[in-house]
């Protein structure tokens, strides 16, 4: 099985989660993404601050992640934008030929 | 520690997340299920598409998943659904406890 | 990188929920706690169960686990709430440098 990861990101309205979204499905860093709408409680210079979000959880390849990662920020308008990857350990094998049907090759320039 | 594992499918109805929820419970082939309400984008058939669906974060044990994925196909309506896993790195004593207790013993036919 | 993981709770109100990100942010054994209404079905004393809960996902290191655990138990209304972690497999520079300022020496008595 492929290297499989989900990222995760958070980030402040609708409007730019559906951006983001559309941004890394064109140019295939992402072959699904599912949006939550939460509530956050962080810490930012010394305070505790709390604020609506919207919780993006990303399907793609465990090697697109630099170009992904490049991608969010450019398109996030936090200076620390939460972006982490967690390991996806198996999946169906039809689920997979899609991922690996719908993703980038990595480096492709595409 | 077993292996336990968090499996997430998306469906397209609360009926439907609710019948698939009982099902795997009634069975035994999940401890909890939790359910969140989201949009998703994705690619399929060369398009990107946009819809609402039902996320739900499955609790079971890895041995289970071959029959955890039979079950969940044979009940969701997609052609190709988002079913994947997760390794669960780390739960509390009774927790974990309580997951043995719940959980069917793989292929004892039940 | 730092072993990061991510531990979810679920909890029955919101404002338990606010409680529980508060002080885990106060003693700075989570950097930032993402909180999202659902619905969970489930197996207790023989029977399935159904409710709301708000499903909390922390952000912390994995030397934190058992003060985190302690903390959760200690302000959660559930016999056996539910409670794992899950590995961080990667995250970006600037929110790794930003977890490590914002969580607490692992056992340094905060």
């Amino acid at each position: 099985m492929k290297d499989y990861i989900q990222v995760t990101t958070t980030i402040d309205t609708n409007a730019r989660a559906e951006r983001l979204a559309q941004a890394l499905l064109e140019k295939r860093l992402a072959a699904s993404v599912q949006v939550v709408p939460c509530w956050s409680a962080y810490r930012w210079q010394g305070r505790i601050e709390r604020g609506r979000e919207f919780r993006c959880a990303i399907k793609t390849r465990a090697d697109l992640w630099p170009e992904l990662v490049a991608l969010i920020r450019s398109l996030h308008p936090y200076e620390v934008p939460e972006i982490f990857a967690t390991a996806i350990l198996d999946v169906t094998q039809a689920y997979g030929a899609w991922l690996d049907e719908e993703l980038a090759e990595a480096h492709d320039g595409r």
